[in-house]
């Protein structure tokens, strides 16, 4: 024995509970599990818990620091806590006269698949078999038990093949000539007992183990190992659960729901976890143990009287068969949810007409039941309005604002791409945004699928139902546009190869055309051969109940990335406070727009490109009069012009012909002036407030379009309107101090021209790292920083969100990232400059408005780091928009807490 | 008076010299400029200075905070000077009977084109012209002077066109009859003095001051309002030369060189600045001012016999025609020397056989004139070696390095790209890299000329005399690779557009045919048509001498960035101490190497990838053998393989067929797999340790390459290897701690196989802000840091180098990039990311080796930030090592000055 263990020898590693007492407490869930926690607690309020102990997590973690061997000490307070369990049962473990039966369970901090479950009716070999079959006279119910005990060990500590034990029971009946278990007498389990210590015999070569202790230890050490199962490693990082938690065991005298009709077993929902209705809802099992109700080999019947009725069944409910049972359950659920003031989902079992309450947790339930229950606990006294905001998880607010499929569908999964936008859509396909329009135009529902988007696409996504990728990653265009729309998206799909030239794209082998019929499912990433049934989402006033609790706690605002009418409009009703990022190159490609833009970029000259913008600045001012107008007594910060003019060019040889023809120059000049600009890599190109350096005409007019803009809708809806005007991509201050001194000359010109006084910001995303470093001089001349944290992301990370899929999975997979960080900001590398960009930025001037642009701004956990770090708003897509409220009210929350 | 100003009534304005003393001296230059500070200096010294006083730069920047008004005080304090001057020379300046002359000079810290140069004969007006008349009893040398006044006075103070005065000299001797003015009278003269008055009253409407108090304060106006003259400031941005500096102005009692035969002017160096030969230097005219000798209207005379005979002329020298004079002069000049310990550049004028001293300043020289002076002034005992090596310009050993065009040869220039890669070459234009190759077997000088180049076109570029491209900046793949071989670059000569299939280029509206000779300068980015005369660099033994105490200064190691066993030989003759960057990509290009990697990119899985890999491995192998031979007992750091994959796959439609003829696979497949590689911005994309993740095959073979490598050539050198593995574009510590992982594993297998231990170091490129920002961690599993700060760069500015050149000149102009952030390192926002990171590394490792491999590793400036935050060495190509390790050396004694 070490002396690193004999140190740890006085350290309490088992904690005991039942008969109306306990070591332990609900808040001592990462010491003992959340099993093991709630054991303690209801042994703790008087609940009938059969008695036991808990092996607590540090003995997980000691095991793995010390090359899997215990602590010293804890087989000494091991065989106290089975003393206790001992004399409150008046029974001895291994005893082959009164012998306790144990079972085994693990249970970490939080429920985790691929941990081993249970073991049951541990501590039976022969003698205490005999001794049992003499004290219940039930010879039957003693080897079945004994034999289920042999094949769940086997199984779970010994790794002896689960079907062999299968076989054997089969090959046993065929002998016998019968087909059900129930036709199975004592002495036939008794002999497959026989039979199923031979099989583990020549299994392992060595016989099962007769004595209960070593029976113990096998169990405990099986829990343990379990932890580094690979299912349960894969979970932990999927998870971002750490590797050091660790596991506990929770062992407890057994109770039997098989002891005849008077026994049953059964689990329970204190409300309908499905819709939220304050209703008991499960289902029991007579004469059965808690594995035969989840096995599904017998069908269980309802627990109360009303659920049975309404489901016209004539089994008879729990609370009609055992009246006495039920109502003790029932002041036992009850009591449960007064005490967790929150939905239980609870185990019990009925021995001999005696409850035993086996577990409870917090019951699992769908978003629109988790809004219910919420908000009527708030109505019942049960919790207050901050707690009912904290119980809503504010990602899962998704699955009410857009459809879903309905999930019991079956369905062909053609591939899987990224889940890019939520929200399911069903449609026939199209490979243009040409054709997309024109088969929307005869009433048909649409799915485009493109290998990737570009602007020049976004008139065929507004009219789809869904857009397909098989390229991009989750802030692709493609993702970012359909986020935006609210329309459902799968990028990256890579197992497709769109063949526009044939009609059609090819996966797996398989030819889908345009026309057929697909659904694309953006929650989950589903490519879906043919049209699943749908469940339209439904939003309760629950919903706007607990929004309006939010607003009340949220320091942070919440705005929204819009730049059409129709997104602004969703975002308003959705409770966005403003605008945020208002991209105004969005604006260029609709119809005769895009035109004037490639008129201005084959200009020959400055004077050429100011009778091109002249074109295109009514149209601009006309966009702003009614972004201003909807957003009405709201701020709205406009974006200017930021991607590489190529973008506005054709890219394909077959579109050069029509676009020279459209704007009336050679093609070949076309041609020669695309291939001019064409970038090796256009994210870090000739974009963002450089093109504002290199042609000052064009942010002119957009500056113009805006201050007129203003004065327009300040009039029309008496709102006076104070614009804030948002320079991209900046890097040094002298750049963003020459593009205010212009923004500020258009204004004193637009000013004098309407002899009006112009209210304006000018401010600019903080989106290079270089930006944040030098945030203090930037903040010399910026009224306000916006954080382009998908920019932001690419150029720290130094890498392209375009083509990151690549990689992603293999990055996902390898641990290097727990998530995509352009999903969920990286804190540590993105989020240090971010943070002190902020604290540079306020030094200079301590009034700049802070906010967050990029996609990360409707992520829940990067909303708490906004919070955290002070910023003012938080900017997201429209249909993030009450993730955002939540998530920031959330946040509010947590830090006060803190601060407590 | 405003009170501000009254507050400076006591400050000292205003400080005199002359007479063998001075208020001021040679260390006062920021308060009186460079020339006042040596008026000063010789005057203090005791050598013959007209006396006069020097208005502080102070005044110049008072004069601009104050809305262009005088500080108070400034009057009194000139008047007082102006009478100290006057009881030297016993004149009174406006003073009818003796007046004194003077002259008005500019003079800022550092010599400024742009600024007012002089205004010499100020004071002379109808009155004292007359009684100058009287004293001298030369009216012809009055007038002239008189004229010369007006019209240079006209011209920098009161800003009337010059010609309009040259206009009225020629119609006089028209009206004359006469074409020289030598045949001008005295009173031709008084009569042009009358003309010329008239056109000032034309031009300006009032007549030309008579007050010479009015005259002087114009002059000095005027030297202030020089500094913000738009030619001042563009060379104070292009200089880095603060606006705040201001100028002084020097007044100064006139002598005059024209008072007949015995008298002179001149100007002359202390030694030869072309040569740097100890000889006396310079020329001088007889009955002059010193504008005649810049005008070059007649042709000056040598200074000594001996220049006088050795070019064969008549005219005699000053040391024969004025032999005391010239005796004073020689004196002079040695005391200046001696004083000054440097070679001098001095302006004098004999006035009636009195020599005066008008001027003295370090003198200009070509490098090679620098290296001799520099080592001679060593020998001889004036300056010791730490000064030597201070007096030498880093960035100026590139002359010497490579051929430079003759100066004086003329040349047709086409157009004028960026300054690539220095030196000089003239050769046929090849459109190709075959062409290049076939035409260079041919025995022909080549100047391949693309649009810009890839890695396939190396072969090409190596039998190049020069490459030239229409695209990329100053780090574009040409440039890079160019430095790298030490040929020149002209690159992003957007101007150019190339088009193969017609066999050339067009630039200017002209056509240049593949085999028409041009000739290209990566010195100043011209290119020429037609050959041009150049000079071949010769490295002298001042050279080795010099180089030799730059290594006993410095503290930063200096290696080189090189692949070839050429580039390695080249390194290592310019003192390269090891390699800090061996990029393996680019062995992989060469013969059928290439043909492996793409069967390794088409493989299906890693079977066929491992199998390609096998064939790659001897010839990397070989390669890394024959480099730690040539650099052994030297550091040798390799990368491994960094771009993405499809660089290396075809990209012209052209080129498919053939490839995939070559590597045995189907055309359709090649295609499908070069579309499923292409990325969007690829240097943002799956590289770098991203393909090490995906496929550790690919590192497992190049880790193998490395120590087998090094067994080798340690065994054959007799000289360990100590190979350093860098991986490239690390983000995260993970992925280094996996990757590593595999490094360590392969150095195992292998030191197994082969039974020997091998010693090794791993560790990364710091190339990413999130990997600066993650240093600490990072270092946990990193031995050593490279700063890759050319990606760095290009992700902390979001700036691709490969794009940058369409707006870097926009942004020169503005005035936000004082330099080109890829030739000059960008100290305040990428330079805080990398003193960051090497501060985050230490503090996790200490004796963490630290150093910078991208193009900033041969920037002087770059060099002293690397030396000020403590790295251990910098790499940088093979021609930039010499300057290099004399910037290194200048830094450690920046750095020790700091310290004392």
């Amino acid at each position: 024995m070490s002396s690193k263990h004999a140190a740890n020898a006085g350290h309490k590693w088992v904690y005991f509970f039942g008969d109306g007492m306990a070591e332990g407490a609900a808040d001592m869930r990462d010491l003992l599990g959340g099993k093991g926690a709630n054991l303690a607690e209801m042994s703790n309020i008087g609940l009938p818990v059969p008695p036991g102990f808990t092996v607590t997590t540090e003995v997980c973690t000691a095991f793995y620091a010390n090359n899997r061997s215990y602590p010293d000490g804890l087989d000494a307070q091991l065989a106290a806590a089975l003393d206790q369990v001992g004399a409150i049962t008046g029974r001895v473990f291994g005893d082959p006269e009164r012998p306790l039966l144990l079972s085994v369970r693990s249970g970490a901090r939080v429920s985790m698949p691929g941990m081993m479950d249970t073991v049951l009716n541990l501590g039976l070999n022969d003698a205490t078999a005999q001794a049992l079959v003499k004290e219940t006279g039930d010879a039957r119910f003693v080897y079945d038990s004994y034999r289920r005990f042999i094949q769940m060990y086997s199984a779970v500590v010994l790794d002896v093949a689960h079907h062999l034990f299968e076989d054997a029971l089969d090959d046993h009946k065929l002998g016998l000539g019968i087909t059900q278990d129930t036709d199975m007498k004592a002495e036939d389990w008794r002999d497959l007992v026989a039979t199923y210590k031979q099989i583990v015999q020549d299994e392992l070569g060595e016989a099962f183990p007769e004595d209960a202790k070593q029976q113990l230890w096998g169990g405990i050490g099986a829990v343990f190992g379990s932890w580094q199962s690979a299912r349960a490693k894969t979970y932990r990082r999927i998870h971002n659960i750490s590797d050091d938690w660790g596991t506990a065991v929770n062992v407890q005298a057994m109770v039997f729901g098989n002891m005849g009709n008077d026994s049953a077993t059964g689990v329970a929902f204190t409300r309908n976890p499905a819709t939220g209705e304050k209703s008991f809802y499960g289902e029991f099992l007579v004469n059965a143990q808690g594995e035969d109700v989840v096995a599904g080999i017998r069908t269980p019947q309802h627990l109360t009287r009303a659920a049975r009725e309404q489901a016209g069944e004539s089994d008879l409910s729990l609370e009609e068969r055992m009246p006495e049972a039920f109502a003790e359950l029932t002041e036992a659920y009850r009591k449960l949810e007064a005490h967790y003031r929150d939905m239980q989902d609870i185990e019990f079992t009925i021995e001999r007409g005696k409850l035993w309450m086996l577990q409870t947790r917090s019951g699992k339930r769908t978003t629109q039941a988790a809004l219910k229950i919420a908000v009527d606990m708030v109505a019942e006294g049960l919790i207050d309005r901050a707690e009912a905001v904290g119980r809503i998880d504010p990602a899962s607010l998704d699955q009410l604002l857009h459809p879903s499929l309905d999930p019991d569908a079956p369905r062909e999964v053609l591939t899987r791409g990224l889940p890019a936008s939520p929200g399911a859509g069903t449609g026939e396909v199209a490979l243009t945004p040409e054709k997309a329009e024109e088969m929307a135009a005869a009433g048909k529902s649409v799915i485009l699928v493109r290998t990737e988007t570009s602007p020049e696409d976004i008139h065929g996504m507004h009219v789809s139902a869904g857009i397909l990728t098989s390229r991009g990653g989750m802030t692709s265009h493609a993702a970012v546009v359909a986020r935006g729309m609210g329309k459902p998206c799968v990028s990256g799909a890579g197992a497709i190869r769109v063949n526009a030239a044939e009609g059609g794209f090819e996966v797996a082998g398989r030819k889908i055309a345009e026309g057929d019929v697909i659904t694309i499912d953006g929650s989950t990433g589903e490519v879906i051969l043919g049209a699943v049934p749908m469940i339209q989402p439904e939003l309760s006033g629950d919903f706007a109940a607990l929004m309006g609790w939010a607003d009340e706690i949220r320091r942070l605002k919440v705005r929204t990335n819009a730049e059409t009418p129709e997104d602004a409009r969703t975002a308003r009703q959705f409770g966005a406070e403003g605008i945020g990022l208002c991209r105004t190159e969005h604006m260029f490609f609709e119809g005769n727009r895009v035109v004037a833009m490639r008129e201005m970029i084959l200009a020959e000259d400055e004077a050429g490109r100011r009778a091109a913008l002249a074109k295109i600045l009514p149209m601009q001012r006309d966009d702003f009069v009614q972004l201003f107008t909807i957003m009405a007594g709201l701020p709205v910060t406009v974006r200017l012009l930021d991607p590489p003019l190529h973008e506005f060019l054709p890219h394909k040889d077959s579109e050069f012909a029509e676009v020279a023809a459209a704007i009336g120059c050679d093609v070949a000049e076309l041609r020669a002036r695309a291939s001019d600009l064409a970038e090796a890599n256009p994210m870090l190109g000739h974009r963002g407030a450089r093109l504002g350096i290199s042609y000052p005409e064009i942010y002119e007019m957009q500056a113009r379009a805006i201050f007129e803009a203003a004065l327009t809708a300040g009039a029309q809806t008496g709102a006076p309107v104070t614009p804030e005007i948002m320079v991209p991509l900046i890097a040094t201050r002298k750049e963003l101090e020459i593009l205010k001194a212009r923004i500020d000359a258009v204004a004193a010109e637009v000013g004098k021209e309407k002899s009006a006084s112009l209210s304006y910001h000018v401010g600019t995303m903080i989106e290079l790292p270089r930006a944040a470093l030098r945030a203090g001089e930037i903040a010399e001349q910026a009224e306000f920083f916006s954080f382009g944290t998908n920019d932001l992301t690419q150029t720290t990370y130094g890498i392209s969100r375009d083509d990151s899929a690549s990689f992603l999975n293999d990055y996902l997979r390898a641990g290097i990232f727990t998530q995509d960080p352009f999903v969920s900001l990286d804190q540590e590398g993105v989020g240090e400059l971010v943070a002190l960009a902020a604290e540079r930025g306020r030094a200079t001037r301590p009034d700049i408005k802070l906010g967050i642009c990029g996609e990360h701004g409707g992520d829940p956990d990067s909303v708490r780091f906004c919070n955290a770090i002070g910023l003012d708003y938080v900017s997201c897509s429209p249909y993030r928009v009450p993730i955002a409220r939540l998530a920031a009210a959330q946040a509010a929350m947590a830090a006060r807490e803190r601060d407590v």
